[in-house]
């Protein structure tokens, strides 16, 4: 359906008007990037874009995700002209103010139509590569009856330039994610000035190399948009489309320059720009022709969702279809009930990231939408199991993607899974490169989705590898971004009993930081920390965060508490300790997060509101000891490694970095005496 | 100067003895690499590489970076091989125990000869980037005569595909580094498998795109490595060689093969590939024709070396090279006494980033080693002075560089800088994205390295931008990494002061945080802080990292501490408490690393360890809450931001959030009620 080329102009300038003007109200925002896109995104919309205004969850509606975030007043002004029922234009008005979902970058959370937030440049066609792996996985799976929609991007030249644009290019050139397009909006002006001060690269050329099929388009050219997308959707390749464009298009004294990036025009250049554009009215007020032009936009979309419903209605999938998106966190606890009960009966010394992968072999058996992967360390990460097979451009079926040496790139990936909904994605790599794809940990954590990061080799216990292999900071520096589980568990039930909690929780993502080493198995029959032989979803100890593991025997002077693996050294510490007549208490403490969550009474109760002359408090912890005194105290003792680390075998330097339980039990003492 | 075909085989094979005997003997380690580059570091090391073995720190030598870190064997072999002076065989025949330089990836503090610490991969080839434009600048600086060196790097597949990669080398090409030459270790093995698993890209058609100049070579035929080093040598541009090799080459039953990746090859291979490759001598034995072919090759750097310090010794431009090369740590408090004085007569309000911006002007003045720049957000981050004229391929005697929307990139070029010495670096960012460049600023300072990385827009006083832009555990996580110094600066002076700090450690890399919003001045004459009239290097005193920036008038009952920002905030607090009678100290807390290394004596002037009955401690800052519980202790009050922010202007956020005088004052009285 293509609109009369004479209309794109004024709805184009609807586009225009309201950024300009939001922005001028702010005082705050950036004008350049929706105005110099506006012609671009009318015809996408308004002729291309599948999209039923009334559902913004349709599943099987196209993503259009706006890489450029700064440029949110784009994506604003589309959702309220199409007819989303949110922004208002009063909410558009209070363009970045609190309160307001229209905010400065685009928040998933906020509106519906925002497939994902937005603005830490790159990462949105990093995002937008995982929605289309999970659409070619849904679609294997169900088909082009109920699976077969297209991912639209519109990236700046920030988006190209960041790092992880590489590593997204180059999985989704090996995938053929032929149903992604992205839309380049090539105006030649970064913040700092003309492009040519950074950068000289032939972008085109390097997505050649990357196997994606290329073209460019005159972006203020309606018909010459057009082309370009039909090139696109003709192709089988992922397609980058460069749509030259004058950046600020409409401002006449400031477009084409970086002034009209990240600024309000001012009073005079908005008053010259409604000159130019040819629009009189007053600011946030669409006169009815155009409004009632974009609002025809959206019945198309309309349309093929009634169809698909009714084709759902009628599939012989459908059935299949419903049971693949219940919430998976529903079934995860039952899916690893009888693994946890037998290792009760029958333990087992195993590395955690060893425990990961067998607790994975249910869960990939039962959850079909869990699909793994890992950037490069699938063997070292543990992370694919004989359920999952490869997802390769031949094979999206396959629940398990190789997703090379691209840390940042696949954690965007997972998010954009997450964010496309009917899969869970998993992923792997070290807990140290944890640092690569830091911000995109963030971003699953304020967009409030599950993702789960399998972070394997997760202290000095990875031994000679050496510093820069080795995690310090990481675990706790995790430990600080908000709405984030960071999971250390400390055997093989601790693991999958995170494992099911990191399942659980639709709206937070996970990190599992898990042993290169082999750890005992510290709960089951006859085990220090008890029985676990009736294991259900309501005996999760690991989901109170923190847990006596082991009472005192003697009185209690000391309580111990400890993550991961330095939970069997507590373990050790404590048996020194009472055969010495001190009593101590152990308390494994798997997820901070998860234990701040508890009430009073159960944080008092394990760790009591006495004064430290009369229990001393003891963390030890393989990384630095901040952090911990918010449950030592400041009397309290801290056992952590404040320092880089080394390359030797582990024993060494569990050894030289003093977490013997003889050096650490040594230290209680003097304190104590 | 070419050595006879028939010598680079048996000197190849030295390194793969060594290299896979080493591995065995620690039962760790990664042969396949070395064994693989064998012949082409043979070739590199023997006909072309710049070096004195005798003396590692010369300035005007060639520069070697082991991109791919985990072949360290390779490296640890060539400089054993050359004769430096470590390692030693026996040191060598201790790779990856305790004590050995030969740590289980190069560490430059561990070993003179390892230019750079690698291993993360794709930083290698970054840091080579940044090591290329110090050796251009300083040329531009001091011509042919004293500087004309190369950078040469050794990558794989993994740092070819890291995101980092594609900031390195677009910076590289536009800046057009004809003296970097980068060797990509072509052998189509990533560890999970082949290449093909998750990538299908045209590598020197991207390299080409980023206007490299690239060639092929068969990296196990000498001739043909010669023909490929001769013309990336005769190109202008930075040149990218494809060696085709096997990984793991001489292991006859594994190489070619992801096997030989990671893993010991074991006794029986070992003794296979000594039969393949005609090697039949002892672990770590290297016959004296082989080892004296070996020595020779160092010869003519030494040459080189004399000739080099002879010209130097009768330059016209000795006495400014001996100037430039002084330390700028002993110079920079003085270049800013007068500013800092001044200030203390005529207060300023201002940004601290505009602030820093300030103290940048005597400091880039008087400092000429002092190189700039910022990822795109040179307005913002106010990191250009006017001594500072950019950097370009037209200009290399510049010292501002627009290193594009690079953050990792940027942070990788400026250790490179650091490390190659004759330049100090710093550049800027938004505080929120260090999550990119984290694992760089880490490298800064696992190697003992002074970058200086300005990050401003330090909390959710940067307003509209919103959640994604809003730094909230930033700041805490960074003061995570070991020997880093993170300043939070409050106000103009301490901007300076701390400016004056991050100079002064040349092994230790700094952060400054930054303010978008104006703060007002707190010392100097007439302030509430008191007079800095006379300032000299002895009165800094953000130098201790915290202290008493006012004491209480009525009898103490709380010490405030805060940093940046929200020193203002608690001065008025102070305020509002001393009107109740209510004694308050306020502690500014610029740099808790500082704080944290004073003498106990000092500390517990500033926190005297009283009961918390007696004396209320409560921290005040913009971000994360954990952490600062080391000072408040955990009857302390914390005030923080333990969730994401929003977008709206920064006053609406700092009331939303708490940040008010009011608020706080009214939580302290309810505390201490």
């Amino acid at each position: 359906m293509s609109i009369d080329n004479a209309r794109i102009g004024p709805m184009a300038n609807a586009i225009r008007a309201l950024s300009m003007d939001a922005v001028q109200a702010a005082n705050s925002g950036h004008p350049g990037m929706p105005m110099g896109m506006a012609d671009v995104a009318t015809v996408l919309w308004g002729e291309y874009l599948k999209f039923d205004p009334s559902a913004p969850d349709w599943m099987d509606r196209d993503r259009f995700v706006l890489s450029a975030g700064h440029g949110s007043m784009l994506i604003y002004s589309l959702l309220h002209l199409t007819g989303y029922a949110n922004p208002t234009m009063d909410e558009i008005s209070r363009f970045r103010q609190l309160g307001s979902p229209c905010a400065g970058h685009p928040e998933n959370f906020l509106l519906p139509g925002v497939e994902c937030t937005t603005g830490p440049l790159g990462q949105g066609v990093a995002m937008a590569v995982g929605m289309a792996m999970a659409e070619r996985h849904l679609n294997a799976k169900f088909g082009d009856e109920l699976v077969d929609h297209r991912t639209w991007v519109i990236a700046g030249d920030g988006c190209l330039m960041e790092g992880v644009n590489h590593e997204a290019a180059g999985l989704a050139g090996n995938l053929k994610l032929g149903q992604l397009i992205v839309f380049w909006d090539d105006n030649n002006i970064t913040i700092d000035g003309a492009v040519e001060l950074s950068s000289n690269e032939d972008i085109l050329g390097r997505y050649d190399a990357y196997k994606w099929h290329t073209v460019r388009c005159d972006g203020h050219n309606p018909d010459s948009i057009r082309a370009a997308i039909d090139e696109a959707l003709a192709d089988p390749r992922p397609s980058l489309i460069a749509c030259k464009t004058v950046i600020g298009k409409g401002a006449p004294n400031m477009q084409g320059t970086s002034k009209v990036h990240g600024a309000a025009l001012g009073a005079d250049e908005i008053a010259a720009a409604r000159e130019e554009l040819g629009w009189p009215y007053e600011p946030f007020v669409i006169p009815s022709d155009i409004l009632a032009d974009w609002r025809k936009t959206g019945e198309k979309g309309k349309l093929a969702h009634g169809e698909w419903a009714q084709r759902l209605e009628s599939s012989d999938k459908r059935g299949e279809w419903e049971q693949h998106m219940m919430p998976v966190g529903d079934f995860a606890s039952a899916a690893l009930e009888s693994f946890i009960t037998d290792l009760a009966a029958e333990p087992k010394k195993v590395a955690t990231r060893k425990a990961s992968e067998m607790a994975l072999g249910p869960l990939t058996e039962k959850l079909t939408s869990l699909i793994g992967g890992s950037a490069d360390l699938t063997g070292s990460n543990n992370t694919k199991t004989k359920f999952t097979e490869p997802f390769t451009a031949e094979d999206y079926a396959g629940r398990y993607v190789y997703y090379g040496i691209r840390e940042f790139g696949m954690a965007c990936a997972m998010n954009g899974m997450a964010l496309h909904g009917g899969v869970v994605p998993y992923g792997g790599t070290f807990l140290i490169f944890s640092d690569y794809a830091r911000n995109a940990i963030r971003m699953a954590a304020l967009q409030q989705i599950r993702s789960v990061f399998v972070l394997t080799h997760d202290s000095i216990g990875l031994g000679e590898d050496g510093p820069t292999h080795q995690p310090i900071e990481q675990v706790m520096s995790l430990r600080l971004i908000p709405n984030l589980n960071v999971f250390r568990p400390a055997d093989v039930i601790e693991t999958a009993e995170c494992w099911a909690l990191a399942l659980e929780t639709p709206d937070t993502p996970s990190v599992l930081a898990l042993t290169r080493q082999n750890l005992p198995q510290l709960r089951g029959a006859n085990m220090p920390g008890g029985g676990d032989e009736n294991w259900t979803r309501l005996t999760n100890r690991s989901a109170r965060g923190g847990y006596r593991l082991k009472s005192a025997d003697a009185a209690r002077k000391v309580i111990l508490m400890a993550s991961g693996s330095e939970v069997e050294v507590a373990m050790d510490v404590a048996k020194a300790l009472e055969a010495d007549g001190i009593g101590a208490d152990v308390l494994s403490m798997p997820c901070l997060e998860l234990f701040e969550a508890q009430d009073a009474a159960y944080k008092d109760d394990l760790l009591p509101h006495v004064n430290p002359s009369e229990i001393l408090r003891v963390s030890i912890e393989a990384g630095v000891t901040m952090g911990w005194e918010r449950y030592t105290m400041a009397d309290g003792l801290n056992i952590g490694i404040d320092r880089f680390g080394a390359s030797a075998p582990a024993g060494d330097l569990f050894e030289r970095f003093g977490f013997t339980a003889d050096t650490i039990t040594a230290k209680i003492k003097e304190r104590l005496a």
